[in-house]
This record gives C-alpha cells, structure tokens and sequence, in this order.
C-alpha cells in the first residue's frame, strides 16, 4: 500500500489539495495518507518551519503531496528556504521535473499556437548550483559591502541528472537540449557540457543540442514547440520553467516533481502557483495543477496507466471549459476523479 | 567634433554598421570615425583578440559603435569574453541597457499586444555579478571533479547602477522595478534589495516594485505591459533582455548600449543579434538593429533631439514593412538616413 504524505499548506493549498486527493483515492485506490499540517499557521505558532521530527516522519512516506506554502505574515524565504529547498536537498531529490503541455482551451498568450503544439519537460537539477546557500556578505550595511554567491557543481551531481533526462528523452521524442552559459560561466559551464557530450555517446539515438540560457529563454517564446526535453541547472531551470509555465498558459495550470529517481528518499509533488491569500477559502481556486501533480506522483510510483487517465482527465476538464467558465473548486475535482475513475474500470 | 570609434566585426556586422554610419552622418554631421579591424579574422591571423595597443586607442574616443563579432572557426566564448566583456569590465560600462519597444510591424509572437503596448528599458549592472569569471575547476574531467562560479558584488556597484536606473525611471514613467531572486541569493540579494530601498527613500515620487526573477520571466511574457524600467544584476539582465527581446520582435530588432554614464571611458552600441554568417555578404541583413544602436549612442552623447530622429524614422520604416517586405541592407539605410535628414533640417 503506498503511503502518501500529505503537505496542503497555506491559503489555497488546502483547497486544492483536497481536490487532488478526491482523483488520488480513485487513481490510487487504498493508498494511506497522513496530513502534515507546516507552512505558516505552524511558523507564526512556534517559530519552526519543519522539525527534524516531521522530516524524520516524512522520510517514512513513498511521496510527498503538498499544496502550496507561503503567507504575507512571514518573512519572504523562510518558508521557501526551510520547506521546500530543505526537503530537496534532505531527501536528495535531484530531478527538480516540469512538463509544459498547451492543453486545449488554455489561455496562451502567444498568437498562432495550437494546443499540442508546446510539448516538453524541463529537467532542473535540484540539489546544487546556486541553491546551496553558499556565499557571505562582508561589512554589511556599510559603503563598503560586498556580496557573494557561489555557485557548487560536481561531476556526481550533473552526470546523474544528464543521466535522468537522457532517459527521459528516450521515452518521449529523441531530443534533448542542454542549457547553460558556457560562453560566460566557464567552469561550471565547462562541467555542465562535457559531462553532457560524454554521456551522450552513450545515446547515439538521442539528438542534441546546446544552447546559451539567454537564446533558450528566447527560444522558449518564439519557437516553444522545438523542444523535446531540457536539462539545465537549478537556477537557470527556476527561470526558464516560469517562461514554459507563461506560455503554456500560467502557473496556475503548472504542476512539478522534485523527484529522487532512485527512491532512497521521497519525493514531492506540487502545483508550481502559491497559495494565492487573496481567492482563499472562497472555493474558487483552480485545482487543476494539483491535480496534475498527482499524475507525475502516479508515474513516479510506477502507476503509469493511472497517471495517463489524470491527464486524459485533465485536458477534458480544460477542453470543456470557456473564457468565461466560472472554477468552483470542488466540482472541478468531482469531475475530474469521476473521469478517471471510469476510464480505469 | 565626436570621436567614434567603429568595429563593424564579422558577417553581417560588416553590413549592417555601414547603414548605421550613413544614419550617423546625417544625425551626428562631421563626426570622426576610426575604424578597428576586430573579430574572427584577427583572432585567426594573429590569435589577438584585444592588444592592449588598441584598448588604449579605444579609450580615446567618446563611444564605440560594434557591428557583431562570432564566426564558427573561432572556439565559442573566447572574442565574446576577449571583446565584449572586456571592454564592459576595461571600461566600466557599468549600465548596460536595453529598451524594448514593439514597434508597428515588428513581428511579436504575443497575441492581443499592439504597438505601444510594450515600451519599457531594463537596466542590467555590466561589471560584476557571475561575470567576473571567479571560480575554478578542481579535478577537471575525473569523476571526482566540482566546478565553481563565483558572483561578486559590492554595494558601490549595486548602488550605482541602481541611481541610474531611478534616474532614468524619473525621465520616464516613474515605475522602477528591481529583479533579483532573493528568497533563494539572500546574501547577494539582500544587498541588492537593502541598497535599493535605501535609494528609493530619496525617490518619493517613482513607484518601485520588487519581483524573483523567475516571476519576472513570467510577467515579460504575459504582462510585458506592466514594466516601465527593471533594474537586475548581470545575469539576470542577460536572460531578461532576450525575453523582452522576443516579446518585442526578436533580437534582429534589439539594440543595447554597454555604458559609463560618467563618461570615464567611452560606452559601446550594438545591436543585439549575432554575425549571422549564414546570410553574411548577401545584402539581405537588416541593418535597423544596429541603426537604432547609434540612437542609443547619440543619447549618450546629449544628442537627444537627433536620438529621437532616428527613433522615429526607424519606427517609420518599420511601420512600412509588412510580412512580405524582403529587406535590402543598402536601401533600409538609405530611406533611414533620408528620413532622418528631413527631420533634423
Ligand atoms: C520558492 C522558490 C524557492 C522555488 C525555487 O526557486 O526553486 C520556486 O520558485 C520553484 O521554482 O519551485
Ligand atoms: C555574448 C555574451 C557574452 C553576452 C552576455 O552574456 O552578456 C550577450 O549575451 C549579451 O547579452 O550581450
């Protein structure tokens, strides 16, 4: 039986997350869950963001679940920091996925856009680069300041997400395209492609191709539909997944893993909006990337029939919907568990 | 008279800075123009990127105009880092600056935005942040190895860009934004923001806003409207401006100025596309990137009268374009400076 730990968070994280959990209990008959209750209400009430006990408890469980974290009554990054970036690195989850789909009736703001014609998941490195919180500050607050940040990168850690996305690339369309700045960021760049040309001679079926970050990020709004798969480091993937996110028609439809493929740790699933304090608690948030988050948790536990039927399920429930189609939370979540519920009997 | 010094570079940077000294000798009468054989057949024959003999001619006059530098024989990043960046870090181009504009005609791939709609400048910090090449490989090509990248920044180097950016929000809409990621960057970022709130009190009349820069990313995609002038740090500006160059047209429009506003040293104007060899020498190049470059350049100078000449005249021609138009290198500059002439006489 898996066990799913459940995250709903703040604000609208709660909303949604009861939706996902209505196409979980038809997609993943039987599965055991248990509600962590951390985000804000647990910080303003005790000063913890996630106690080793909790992250202990947590690390019992095949995934995490978890809504959305944040509320302005917290300093911004304790909870990004303390939650999210720590269960990545604790539970090691290196593949930081984001598939970006233009599904019918998604509201594009690109012209000339067909839904099917965006199709690609970005592979983020998750657990190095800039995000190790290495760096300092010297005489802060004086004219004389300075700064730093450091970016960290191995050989274990890009050659084992190279890995991931070859894999990935094999299962879909052939294509892979690596993203760094290698014109610029020399050293880790360096790192990023050779490890990137050495693993490739091992797939002599995948096609590759390399681009700067600036091109890619400019490639992904003029010419989205080229790409296949994506493999880039942490940070450059943060940015260029919101541009997928953008075009693909928001963040509000966007959901993501951060995935430890050898499942020596769980991993967490998410929709990639926040917890949106200004629609909470009045049944109006859109579940659909909850939703969709809960298919990359299903492929991840080996379900891959289930997770199809949730985004079957999913591209009819945007299919269905219009401009001025009014989301009532709970009904969309009723809608979508009954489709997939009669699509796997 | 202005002393300016000019390096056309490779393919079609040749091309397209001919058009833009026809613009300059109508806009900027009787200029002196050195020009500096610079690029790939340098780098070829000589293995010289930059001799420090020129450097310090360069330095002699007021500002420099560049066509594009890059060829396929010459090893990715070395004339970019030897050239480009050189000269920003040599010459303490500390603003670089980028304003995007969609123009009418120019060919957005955003649905429902028209001409006007997008009208903002982001200034980027030239001279430090991942740009200064700090960092190290140790155990290069081992399975052992790390690779490093360091960005360094110093409150006098946030602070000073940051100034400028208010200063040019104050000679345009009042709305200054500043990008940075701090939730994640909290030593460099929190430079960046404390610097920034302390010069936005002597500020009371611009509004500022503060975004991550992956919601940045986002918002140049589906609310480019929203932006008067973004202030970010050297690699942020690097992704950001060729985001805000697709939204706009492309980077076959886009012209940048890498710029001492203390005018210790001269600043550099470009446009922003690359040496395109593979239309190099065929006429066809369209030189309006680089022409609207020498508006950049003439601003720069105190020229704002003429500056504004061939904005408008490069607006026109571009007004007059439709999808069929095929374009003649010679001809846009011809009609150009014919327009430009009209409006100054
Ligand atoms: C909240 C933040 C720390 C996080 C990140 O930067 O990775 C978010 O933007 C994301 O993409 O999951
Ligand atoms: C060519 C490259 C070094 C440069 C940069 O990264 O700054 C370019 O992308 C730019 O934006 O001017």
């Amino acid at each position: 039986m898996s066990r799913i730990a459940v995250i709903p968070g703040d604000g609208i994280g709660q909303e949604v997350i009861a939706e996902a959990q209505k196409v979980l209990a038809v997609a993943l008959p039987g599965y055991e869950s248990t509600e962590y209750d951390l985000g804000a209400r647990l910080y303003n009430r005790t000063g913890e963001v996630l106690p080793d006990t909790v992250l202990s408890e947590l690390d019992e469980h095949d995934a995490i679940l978890l809504g959305a974290i944040g509320d302005p009554s917290v300093p911004p990054g304790v909870l990004e920091r303390g939650l999210l970036l720590k269960l990545r690195f604790e539970f090691d989850q290196y593949v930081n996925l984001r598939p970006s789909r233009l599904y019918p009736g998604a509201p594009t703001p690109l012209a000339d856009v067909k839904p099917g014609d965006i199709d690609f998941v970005v592979v983020r490195e998750g657990t190095e680069g800039l995000y190790t919180g290495a760096g300092g500050n010297l005489h802060t607050g004086s004219a004389a300041e300075i700064a730093t940040e450091e970016s960290l990168n191995t050989r274990y850690g890009t050659e084992r997400v190279i890995r991931d996305a070859f894999e990935r690339a094999k299962r879909r369309r052939g294509h892979l395209t690596l993203v760094h700045k290698t014109n610029v960021l020399v050293h880790a760049g360096g790192l990023w492609k050779r490890t990137f040309d050495e693993v490739a001679a091992e797939y002599p079926d995948i096609t590759t191709e390399y681009q700067h970050v600036d091109a890619a990020a400019m490639f992904l709004v003029n010419r989205p539909h080229t790409f296949d798969v994506i493999v880039t480091d942490n940070l450059f993937g943060d940015i260029l997944t919101d541009i997928a996110a953008a075009v693909t028609g928001g963040i509000g439809l966007a959901a993501t893993g951060s995935i430890n493929p050898d499942h020596t740790h769980p991993s967490t699933f998410e929709p990639v909006h926040g917890s949106a304090p200004d629609i909470a608690g009045q049944g109006i948030a859109d579940p659909v990337a909850a939703i969709s988050s809960t298919a990359l948790l299903l492929e991840h536990l080996g379900r891959n029939d289930a997770a199809a039927a949730v985004n079957v399920a999913v591209e009819r429930e945007l299919a269905g919907r219009d401009a001025g189609t009014k989301i009532r939370t709970g009904e969309v979540g009723d809608r979508v568990a009954a489709d997939v519920a009669g699509q796997l009997s």
